[in-house]
């Protein structure tokens, strides 16, 4: 059973009592404090401790959850069981009422300060739509190590901006095909990745890999993440070292982070793993999540692509990444690559939806799109099940396309 | 004329005054500040502000450089000039003598908290060798991206490790050949990569690139920088998004950063560049470095690799890094690449030097190496001409190898 806040939630709201994410707001002309959402409102986590109704280490006063998301599990733990209370037992009401401010007065902000940001590349869908694009002529879409490892890479964490940021187009260079000249000039193929991320809290020590069981106690919440991309000048740097400043020019995050307690009730056992994962790469709990993700072009949805479709699970992204020896810093950001499930329409970039540009996506406003314009807006939202039966929604994130810069 | 200083400084030491980098240091017991190098000396920047003697913005009782890195050109300058003044001008001997340490009394810190880490690849030399290492076959040892823009990927700048941090071998998969199963174990090529690598100090704003005539406004110095590598774990994992774990495991910096004016009479034409590059990456201004760089394993030279041979400059890659829109932070660090140059004996890592393990090296203590043994240890030092023909040696970089924690 639930417990029924005395706050009221507004029917088909996705941050009900099950939910209570994190995030970083600030009242005009006062400092980012630390707060949670409930329905329409945010819960001053600052505020409250000053009154004494919560446990305070200085972690709420302060312009970023980092602090408190280096306390630990016991901490989080502690912390989401006393918000619950406060919100549900009505003899709290009247102390509480005074720290909940509606949404509307508020500007959220980045809610974490990134630390290192890696981005991976786990679904199969999309490395497979991604293979049969580039090159069409193989048998294998896959390269041989995807189906062995994690395959990733770092991301600058400098260009990681919260939901709303605007999105600058970013110039670079770019060779329209093998006889031609490379020129410079604005991204003329500007895409969006749909994924999830998730955030360290608790560091590890160098040279101790952290077993997937480890993730628990290390990650603290998942978050969406638009890895905005520029497929022209990816085409063009990316051999040999990777994505460079065709990914490194903005990658925007929710405002909100849900806790991993709240996605306890979205775990489902994964795609089977074929060949089977090295002993440190094998999890038994299952740790796919059962998050429906919904992408939105200018108010129409484009794409609703299923996490729970991931080939590798965050905790085996977590394993991999710690396994050479680097240990984790409080404020790691970890994306999953693009989600896309086995159906068109749940493709997670514009990349695979019109399949390189060559099958434009027709809106319901008579409009199309091959890649985004100036003036778009993307919005990414995802739902997950609760152990009652309702459903969370992730916060949001949202972006609009601005031109270059002149 | 060079100012000659009242500091004894012994022949041959590469701190003389027109040196003078900067650190952060500690003595036992105490927290970390920041000096300058002079002679066998540590000069205590937060002890002489106390005293009055030097201008004081916070700036220099601190871990780390980058508040005064951000405080911009103006202030390096004056900074430079007053501690010129302050240690040839023997009116101040007295009052600044308490305020030199011997380098032998104190620990030594990471100098700068790392933003960003970004790697390029700029040697033509050994992007030429690896070419040739790994595609034996092909007519064009180099991609046709190589000469249009310098490549480069993000680094983990959570695992930049001041210079004598132990360097633990890192464990990963790899895969013997393209039959074999994926192991998972200790690497076995274990590599070292000579480069040289600056830091940011004044910010920029995200949308603005930075033309390669900006660099002396926002650059702060440069550093030598070993940027390890398990060659077994980056064959197999790096296709198709680049090098992950086989490179962030550890990365070592050098504890002292030379300013970038110090390095003013070491500037010497670049190679010609053909093709001629796109506008954004032109530069007028000379900005190869004429530094002679020399790899030391266990006490045996085994290269000198020129850095004035490197296809692509600082100030270019500056423009490139930041082409796109990204923003740069104060404390963003950027590595050349290895450094090699055309003679055998110039090449700037094991890979080459080796030629993938095929040629052994043979040091004079009767051993040979075709990858690094744990035990080895690895040092890296740089010299340059200063204005007065007197050579100036860059902070050195070394590291031991130690093995993969059970």
């Amino acid at each position: 059973m639930t417990d029924v806040p005395w706050v009221p939630v507004p029917d088909g709201s996705g941050f009900g009592i099950e939910h209570l994410p994190y995030g970083v707001f600030s009242r005009p002309g006062e400092l980012p404090r630390v707060g949670v959402a409930i329905g329409d409102a945010v819960l001053d986590l600052a505020g409250l401790t000053e009154t004494g109704l919560l446990d305070d280490r200085r972690w709420f006063a302060s312009g970023s959850l980092n602090g408190f998301m280096a306390a630990g599990r016991a901490a989080w733990r502690a912390n989401r069981a006393r918000i619950t209370e406060l919100l549900t037992d009505a003899a709290h009401r009247e102390r509480v009422e005074p720290h909940l401010i509606p949404l509307t007065e508020v500007e959220q902000h980045r809610p974490i300060e990134v630390a290192d940001y890696v981005d991976f590349y786990s679904s199969l869908h999309h490395a497979s739509n991604v293979g049969r694009i580039f090159r069409p002529d193989s048998e294998h879409p896959v390269l041989p190590n995807w189906r062995r490892l994690p395959v990733a890479y770092h991301g600058r964490a400098g260009t990681v901006y919260v939901s709303g940021t605007p999105i600058l187009r970013p110039a670079g260079q770019r060779r329209e095909g093998p006889a031609a000249e490379p020129t410079h000039g604005p991204s003329l193929r500007l895409d969006l990745e749909a994924e999830v991320g998730f955030v360290a809290g608790v560091p590890s020590a160098a040279g101790r890999p952290l077993p997937p069981d480890a993730f628990r106690d290390h990650v603290f919440g998942f978050l969406l993440v638009n890895d905005w991309s520029a497929r022209d000048l990816q085409a063009w740097e990316y051999q040999p070292l990777g994505p460079f400043l065709s990914k490194s020019f903005a990658t925007s995050i929710a405002a909100w982070v849900t806790p991993v307690a709240a996605l306890e009730a979205a775990r489902v056992p994964p795609p089977a793993q074929d060949p089977e994962p090295l002993p440190y790469l094998r999890c038994d709990e299952p740790w796919a999540l059962d998050l429906t993700l919904e992408i939105e072009l200018n108010g129409h949805v484009i794409a609703r692509p299923p996490f729970s479709s991931m080939y590798w699970t965050p905790p085996q992204q977590l394993a991999h990444a710690t396994v050479a020896g680097a240990p984790l810093r409080t404020g790691d950001l970890f994306a999953s690559g693009t989600v896309s499930g086995p159906d068109p329409a749940q493709r997670g970039c514009l990349l695979e939806l019109t399949w390189n540009g060559e099958d434009p996506l027709h809106l319901a406003d008579g409009t199309h799109r091959t890649f985004l314009e100036d003036g778009d807006t993307i919005t990414l939202r995802a739902q997950a099940p609760t152990a009652t039966g309702n459903h969370l929604t992730l916060g949001e994130v949202t972006g609009t396309i601005h031109p270059t810069p002149p």
